[in-house]
């Protein structure tokens, strides 16, 4: 069979996700006959799951594996497999999978490591696995994949040993993980838990298929109604976001546990200030805006996706108006106090409410949370309970938190709590005890059961802090940029070009004057002025005393022309006699600065923090996806707790925070329309209500090469 | 008997803790006959679990309850018994307790609420419950306790239903619980865990015995290895120092969950600035500083004690130099990254001991873990990694992540760290899978054990939080003081008097003229000067235009005297025309606030913050008990975020931070012996080196009373 009718019969067979899930044939290149080894693990899985595809074991050296007729090669067999998983040594991958593409099989999925941790050696694979795939239909998953399991079918094609074990409890998340042991490690948690799973992938190095890919591949895929991802790092951020926008449109939630918190994160190199993001800041804005819930337990991960089934992603974050009903004060009382460290108020029901409810079942009292005791345990005052609360419409989502009657009496416990799930409002639930009986009820009437108050309250925090807004696709150019491709060729643009961009977007900025020589004119504004050393070359202007302020008079300004020329030259002997830019010196009620930038990660990003150093200790700023609208913006400032200034903090006048908002929105339509890949403002003053802002300070870096293959090359779901 | 004899007997039966844990003999007054009522389900339990002392139903109105003979009464019964709880309604506790005390029953546990929730009719009990206790050597337990329970000889003498179950896991630990539906949640999860319990204690209102108390009685029962508090409130601070001091001496761990952390915190309503810290903060400080492990996870709760009995409470925090092994890197990734969000830094091995692990055992690669990948499951490459850095001393911790293994081999994969557990480094694990059976064998053996990532990065950072000094007790007056003590009857003292007793401890302050009239006179230094209204009477200078900055000459100083008094007289018409404090206009590097104050839940504590509004938004201080050492005020000085200036940050020249430690410590030992209860200096000016401190702004507050009964009283061990 040719290469081209390969993938002509290929298309005919359907999708990714079907040929990775559901394949009607599997082939295993490199089995071994030993089923206790890693290599001889897929087809003993595969045998005792009970998979219908059929099975094609692989194995050169031998005439039968495990008792079953073996094949010498790919091309040797009857039909070509829909999806082969390549368990061979490192050295023979890209050999076995030229193999698989000049047959045409659909999907391979490649255990061996030594790629991407492997050094030359390991560039030279990657490099030629890149040439073996270019131009194939064939998509790969891995190498460094643990493999790809479907408890639905039996396809439990894995070298995990986990898998091994009957009786998997079958569920409807996809879980795909860029940590193979995790799916091991997910599945038996789930399992302990009494959470399902559809399938898991483990998606090793990502050479081609990517997490993104593979979850949009089962889109299509109607046993699948949510996706747990564990992340390593975001990896391919147009693709997540695509996927996700889609995932939003199909209520399919997403919900993500992603390692890296603790990493400081690099701050951008050439950055003006340092107080850029760095890495973990812009992954949390990045699955926000997504609309994906990204919850810090790993009970979450499992736990969540029931909830966040039953609550859409809203477009601007709100902190959500939670109800408690409880039979166990010290129970509901460890969920309020992690919500509020959350930074969510637990909601206290109206008076009228409480009216209701004490006519009804009698609560212990007018307070925050509706304490029935112990008596709600009892059907005839929970049920109630509920139905007051559900009909107040005074909350976006119930957390009812049982005590030992959970645990005791599992059914009459749950029962009203599954009798009012369907009822609008989101109802979840908090077990005190240890109560697998309670909580296998409450999962399998699809009600969002939660076994510790940390995995509660940051399943809560994670799915209400979704903020999914459905942007345009970054503009070529402007997408990320993988690590691989570094920004570095762009060219820093002096402040002069940064302020004619901020007048091309419309942020007002300080009135100046460029002086060449040495002579001074007549300034189009008054003194007192500032002077300041402009080149591109010269990032950091202070740093080689390139800035003089307060400067009240033409002799002033000759002299600080002067000086700044002098001490430039003997910092930067490399460079001739800059150019002086003179403003006027401007004050306002507060220094804010606002940055854009087209994020290696996740493409275009916007930023909003206060000037000044304490600020920039305290990591005190918000971060969202551009562009943003003007009440994205208006949240933005909100977030930024030193920006309380703003309102007029401590008697002192209250700021234009409109102006600053508008300002905001503004700079981040450059995700729209602009080569600017970085531009920094810092500071914006802000003026009195009314007053506006104007910035007086700003770095600029374009664009360098005309756009040209961005990241979207090879993508597809 | 008469009082006087039963006393007498009680005191030779024995302590408060073998009457509560170990009675020969227990009344149970009010018991129903159904054993489905709460009031039924003691003699159920007891009988059920085989308790072994006498057990004597009291019912007045049966002369059988449960097939069992009733008493009538207290007085009734053939011998006094050592341990009463008391099931009648609230109405009738009082008088029945009464009957308790006169018979000389020596622990008394209530179950009835109504007290402290019960407004004034409740207060009214309380009183009365008071002056039944008042004098005896009954000592009592609630009331609105759940019970208490001995798990290792079956007393279970509680309403909670979850204590019907048989086989309950026993164990070394003893809970305390504030919330009595907690002692059902916690031996649930307990068991679910593999954790098993000595006993557990609902303390209820905590009317006589505190939280404290029942456990400091418990110190010489050889059974109880350790302690598990569950808090709502830190309800005697004085007790649980002591406690805790003696856990310490008897290496005995204590961990502690506390809500509360979300809620704002009071601030302490007559602070200068507000900036002294709230409850939350103090009661952080206040547990670390007593050698608590302060777990902020539920499991952590139960998982930590094993780890905190390996590692000694240090005098001074340092965080830990924390190893980690593993077979899967996925799982350890988890675990490392929710340790450096927790600041604790995993520190890789030195290259020396990275050749020894290459030669022994060949982990994959140099890195901050140690990776044997899925070798690791294997004996003999996991024991000599082990052997290795455990011999290697360049840790504190090892934390072992177990991956399938543990849930496949559980004997073969915690072998190895059974083995080792014992050789000097403490060893924890984290088992990446559900793996019950490795984790019930490695509890059995001693090793802590962790299921979550998050609960064993919180145990780890808990534990070694803890910094153990043995403070003085506070003197008489100094201690705690109860919620229903307020101090409102302190008397603040103006300026001057803070100044004078800043000159008793050792604080440099600004000099200072008291100018009474309106003339001025030759002042002891020169201009610039500021002149500041002096009273006791307004705290708040600045709010009434009391302070006036910048003054150049003595015209200036008079003008500003007029301006100060003609606002002072429009504010505070009550008041005489003031004096006014003229001090020396002075700058120094930094503004610090350091404060000390006698804090109604803690006792004496210290606190150090950067002056200024944003570290007052960032909440950026830290917090000792009082008082502390050079070495712990310079601790205090790191912890400050915003203190890092002090340094010489961003080119500025370093401050003196000796002086200031030195003048942290001078204030603290304000709780030595002194009648200040508050003293706030702010700001402290932090000079370059060697230039020292000075106090330009200082607030007093003194003890109004002589010092009479303090919360000590009634207490004992």
């Amino acid at each position: 069979m040719s290469l081209i009718e390969a993938t002509a019969s290929k298309a005919r067979r359907g999708s990714v996700g079907r040929l990775l899930l559901n394949p009607a044939s599997v082939a295993l290149i490199g089995v071994s006959n030993d089923p206790g080894k890693a290599s001889g693990r897929p087809l003993a899985f595969l045998r005792r799951s009970g998979f219908a595809g059929t099975v094609y074991p692989i194995n050169p050296n031998r005439p039968q594996v495990q008792g079953e007729r073996a094949w010498s090669a790919v091309s040797a067999l009857p039909e070509v497999p829909e999806h082969a998983f390549v368990m061979t040594p490192t050295d023979l991958v890209p050999d076995v999978v030229q193999e698989c593409v000049a047959a045409g099989v659909g999907a391979v999925t490649v255990l061996a490591d030594g790629f991407t941790e492997g050094g030359p050696a390991g560039a030279a694979r990657i490099q030629r696995l890149r040439q073996v795939l270019n131009g194939s239909a064939t998509r790969l998953v891995g190498p460094s994949s643990l493999g790809v399991v479907n408890l639905r079918n039996g396809m439990v094609l894995t070298a995990n040993a986990v898998f091994g074990e009957p009786d998997p409890l079958v569920g409807d998340i996809l879980v795909v993980s860029q940590s193979g042991s995790m799916i091991g490690a997910l599945v038996s948690r789930g399992k302990a838990l009494g959470i399902g799973f559809a399938a898991l992938v483990s998606v090793g190095s990502e050479l081609d298929l990517s997490v993104a890919d593979i979850a949009a591949a089962t889109l299509d895929d109607p046993g699948i109604r949510g996706y747990a991802l564990f992340l390593e790092s975001i990896s391919d951020a147009p693709g997540l976001r695509r996927f996700a926008a889609a995932a939003v449109a199909a209520d399919r939630p997403v919900v993500a546990y992603k390692l890296g918190r603790s990493s400081a994160g690099a701050e951008l190199a050439r950055s003006h200030t340092g107080a850029l993001a760095g890495e973990e800041e812009v992954s949390a804005a990045f699955l926000s805006d997504c609309g994906i819930a990204r919850v810090h337990t790993l009970d979450a991960l499992m736990e969540a996706t029931a909830l966040a089934r039953r609550v859409r992603p809203a477009t601007r974050r709100r902190p959500p108006r939670v109800g408690v009903v409880t039979s166990t004060g010290g129970g509901a009382a460890m969920v309020v106090d992690q919500l509020g460290v959350l930074g969510i108020d637990v909601v206290q029901p109206s008076a009228e409410t409480f009216a209701t409810l004490a006519s009804r079942c009698a609560p212990a009292s007018t307070a925050r949370i509706v304490d029935l005791t112990l008596n709600g345990a009892r059907y005839e005052v929970m049920r109630p309970a509920l139905d007051t609360l559900i009909e107040a419409r005074e909350h976006d989502v119930l957390v009812v938190v049982l005590g030992s009657s959970a645990r005791l009496e599992p059914e009459a416990a749950t029962r009203p709590v599954i009798e009012v799930a369907g009822q609008g409002l989101p109802v979840a639930v908090f077990l005190a005890p240890h109560a697998p009986e309670a909580a296998a009820l409450l999962t399998a009437a699809g009600v969002p059961v939660f076994r510790t108050p940390e995995s509660c309250a940051d399943a809560l925090a994670a799915i209400f802090s979704r903020r999914f807004r459905d942007l345009a696709p970054a503009a070529p150019g402007r997408e990320a940029r993988p690590s691989t491709a570094p920004a570095a060729t762009d060219e820093a643009g002096d402040e002069h070009t940064a302020y004619q961009v901020l007048d091309a977007i419309g942020v007002p900025r300080a009135a100046t004057v460029v002086l060449d020589g040495y002579e001074v004119t007549d300034l189009p504004f008054g003194y007192p002025v500032v002077a300041k050393v402009l080149s591109a070359q010269i990032p950091h202007k202070t740093d080689v005393g390139g800035v003089v302020l307060g400067i009240g008079d033409a002799a002033g300004l000759r002299a600080a022309m002067a000086a700044i020329r002098a001490s430039v030259a003997r910092h930067r002997p490399d460079l001739a006699p800059p150019p002086i830019l003179v403003e006027p010196m401007l004050t306002g009620l507060a220094e804010v600065l606002v940055g854009y930038r087209v994020d290696r990660q996740a493409g275009p990003i916007v930023l909003v923090a206060a000037g000044g150093e304490l600020a920039e200790m305290f990591t005190d700023r918000s971060l969202r996806l551009a562009p943003v609208d003007l009440a994205t913006a208006r949240d933005m400032i909100s977030e930024v707790r030193s920006l309380r200034v703003l309102a007029g903090y401590r008697g002192r006048p209250p700021a234009d925070s409109e102006a600053l908002a508008q300002a905001i929105a503004n700079l981040s339509n450059l995700a729209l329309d602009s080569k600017v890949v970085e531009l920094e403002i810092n500071p914006l003053l802000v003026g009195g209500m009314g007053q506006g802002v104007i910035a007086v300070d700003a770095l600029v870096r374009m664009q360098d090469t005309a756009p040209g293959v961005t990241s979207e090359e090879g993508v597809s779901s």
